[in-house]
């Protein structure tokens, strides 16, 4: 039997939904425009809706799904959240309860679904430019901390805004500000650059996320907002149940990453 | 009998070519593009032309006169360089020989004039915008430095690239590059920021042109090309004559300073 093409959003959906693909999103899906899920009853759903209004830097909101359903009809053709991300994770009063591949018996008809833009498509971005992604060459995860900068609280969603940290020479680092500017979906322009004590990091070394650094001489530290910081708001309000993605194992949607941007501010209608 | 009115750039011009105003031109013209102001002889001309070309970031060129023709008809009704700028400076062989406030007798029939974008447009939008110009708060004038990066060179023309180096906290720094991205003409984005010494800059506090800078906690510096390095450049090669604006004493165009990217690009093509 052929091998699935795992460059079709489509056809690498119906792979995971099939139970035959459970690892890591990165470098699948083609050029398809990667999400972070977040699902939340509808108790804690309209605060976190806020929350990530208040907060669009480390929560830039994609999609949000109608209370109890599980497609996400703006992101892609047959979404069905129930099933079609490789692994999940189940969190249960603000702990790591449970990781699953699929959640459909967990699902409740109070249900609503975020997804949220990810640093995928301005890091493609910055390699296109030549710009080194340091983490990625040395095929580690980004290192992630947690700053003195509070987020914008709603209800009993707050916490700190956790950044990444990615470090490149200087003219780098301007060019990086100009072009992750275009990708406010996808976090943006960095929120920080220098030195790191100014926002609460002690040690670069150390991160509270991640892996820790490749910092080479000569480069400047420039940091991002993170789709952690919901995560850690999650953990903070402890609502009775929230399902995410797993680390990495993300929702491949249908749209086309370089086009996400004009497609979900509405200069584009529609996903063609 | 009344006094002009020095924020029309007209009547600025018409006094200053009548001999009664030679001040600085900070604060009047209204909202007029101002310029920095070169005139050489033909035999330098083409490789000073080529030398701003092949340098735009510190040398963007607003407009090239004809030989032998003192007015810059792009940049504004009835301009004559060779009276309407408040003070000139007179260069022979590379070192300031004479400071004027008329060039009508040095006037060569094949003589060329360049205009060359200033930084007050971007230091407008900053302050516009929020972000602390220390500088002009002190009543100070720009810190700036010769770095340890060449300029491309052009026939004699050559030498260093000057820097001028405004201090602001990281997040003004990282708004700043998206805002001075859309004035190419008024030197664009930074070109360093962060550790001096990486562009060769030995010491902050000691600038090789300006005044020393005020720096406070939590600043990052952060550099852009400057408009000193095409003298630098003219220093270097030594032709035989070259008349530029004093510092500070500049063209004053007919143009609104916050359209000049789309009027001299040509996406706008008159001033109206």
């Amino acid at each position: 039997m052929a091998e699935a093409d795992l460059s079709d959003p489509r056809r690498l959906r119906a792979e995971i939904r099939a139970g035959r693909f459970d690892a890591p999103t990165a470098g699948v899906g083609g050029d398809a425009l990667q999400a972070n899920l977040v699902i939340l009853g509808a108790a804690d759903a309209a605060d976190f809706l806020r929350y990530c209004q208040a907060n669009p830097r480390p929560c830039p909101l994609l999609a949000v799904g109608a209370p109890g359903d599980p497609s996400l009809p703006a992101l892609g053709e047959g979404i069905d959240l129930r099933h079609d991300l490789p692994r999940y994770h189940v969190w249960k009063t603000g702990e790591l309860a449970e990781r699953r591949t699929d959640i459909a018996d967990l699902w409740r008809d109070d249900m609503v679904s975020f997804a949220l833009g990810c640093s995928f498509s301005f890091e493609a971005a910055l390699s296109d430019a030549g710009i080194p992604v340091r983490h990625q060459d040395a095929g580690r995860n980004v290192a992630m901390y947690r700053t003195n900068i509070p987020t914008r609280p709603a209800g009993r969603f707050s916490g700190p805004l956790v950044v990444s940290m990615r470090a490149m020479p200087a003219a780098d680092a301007i060019e990086a500000v100009q072009i992750c500017a275009r990708y406010p979906l996808a976090h943006g322009a960095p929120v920080h650059l220098g030195d790191p004590a100014l926002i609460g990091i002690a040690d670069l070394a150390a991160p509270d996320y991640g892996d820790p650094p490749d910092i080479r001489d000569g480069d400047i530290p420039v940091f991002w907002a993170c789709g952690v910081t919901p995560q850690a708001a999650i953990v903070e309000a402890r609502p009775d149940i929230a399902i995410t993605h797993a680390p990495g194992h993300m929702l491949v949607t249908d749209i086309p990453a370089d086009r996400a941007e004009a497609i979900l501010t509405g200069i584009r209608p529609t996903i063609t």
